[in-house]
């Protein structure tokens, strides 16, 4: 057996999420299915980095398997691609040694959110934005940004349905740049975790301090009263892209 | 009656091209489903500049209508774009004189074509783009753009299933720019019309070209030889935009 880690993108539109789900098309049943084919008929496990959610893009996934018998990285490349859809592709493919693990070895992760700033949806972005035709103070949103730096209890910013107990993350990086070309803003958020739609959560709530309905700095106060009933919104999930994740 | 020209933009992947057609879903069909719904009942025509075919893209296509009563042109353009779905905008509304025609008034139009020339097929550009995976020289496509200006007979650049007998067209800018940014290169044509297919067919040559299996004054000999099956393939739907259409 030999374990390859491969970097994929995907374009998320069209499947149910990542995770393995019987009868619906996912990345990591159309990956095992290009595998079964490549090994004739044996079942072979991915593991991913992490889910994403129905409709959130990858830039950077990262997954690994344990392949029987060694092909070249490159090689590896090569079949799999060639047996992807159109709305996956591999990036990269490496040998590793049997102690990486795509999930359990991660010790940053990069999720980039795209929104359109314009007043009517854009036809072009409506798979690859969210859509926020509202007033927005950009400064404001940088001074909010500045919270988010840091050790924090992210409870406010964590979807009902996880089973994680700890909630604390620490955010290493939080920026917005907007693009007036395309009138984009663009977020990006590195941290060592990223609990259930957090992300969205996080880009929610700014979107609302950058409309001047919140105070720059509720953020503090969100971390005090662990209440995701208070943080609300779920920015869409068409936005959001996982963009690197970082490994030793 | 009042007639209104529209400016209206259209993602193509999902539409079966501008024209209606019994039980399939395009552009005119949309359009004059709203406007059927906004008079209450009375078949509204949609002329458009041209037709555009299942896939192609338009950032400004041009219709006309003539609508039974009288509103604003911007309450127009926000009662019928809260009738569009996601994949069509209305960008502009004009009330203009009945002498106004969308497609007999037509001066110019400009065509945009995108290439990816990426390796493998990118996951975010497959709807939006060609793909053209294959060595590019732009010096030679550049030297090749200068031999479409002007008028010609463009008989080698027309699908066949066209009934129109005069394939004379003036072409009045022709060019080519690569961004090594996100890899792609981008065509432009703007002239006084175009014929069915036309602008696939010349960008397929355009390519064939740049990758050294034509002569780069090889449109010189197309115009002459006036025969499709001399200029060959045709580029995907895809990458084409409609980009302008330019009236009196």
């Amino acid at each position: 057996m030999t374990r390859y880690k491969l970097t994929i993108a995907y374009d998320g539109t069209k499947f149910h999420g990542f995770q393995r789900q019987k009868k619906l098309r996912t990345v990591q049943g159309v990956l095992e299915k290009a595998l079964f084919k490549m090994t004739k008929g044996q079942q072979v496990n991915v593991f991913g980095s992490g889910r994403t959610d129905a409709g959130v893009h990858a830039l950077g996934q990262v997954i690994h398997f344990d392949y029987p018998g060694q092909i070249p990285a490159d090689n590896m490349l090569k079949a799999i691609n060639s047996l992807m859809p159109l709305d996956v592709l591999v990036k990269k493919s490496e040998i590793v040694d049997e102690n990486f693990h795509a999930r359990y070895g991660v010790k940053k992760k990069t999720y980039m959110y795209k929104v359109d700033c314009g007043y009517y949806t854009d036809p072009f972005k409506r798979f690859y934005t969210g859509h926020y035709p509202h007033h927005l103070s950009v400064d404001k949103i940088q001074v909010a940004l500045k919270d988010l730096i840091g050790e924090h209890d992210f409870s406010s910013f964590a979807a009902s349905g996880g089973v994680i107990e700890n909630k604390v993350r620490t955010i290493y990086s939080a920026t917005a740049v907007y693009n007036e070309n395309n009138n984009e803003l663009v977020f990006e958020f590195t941290g060592n975790g990223f609990l259930y739609n957090m992300v969205r959560i996080l880009v929610a709530t700014l979107l609302e301090i950058g409309n001047g309905r919140r105070d720059v700095h509720d953020f503090l106060r969100l971390f005090e009263v662990k209440d995701r009933q208070e943080a609300r919104g779920t920015a869409p999930a068409s936005g959001l892209y996982l963009k690197e994740v970082f490994y030793q």
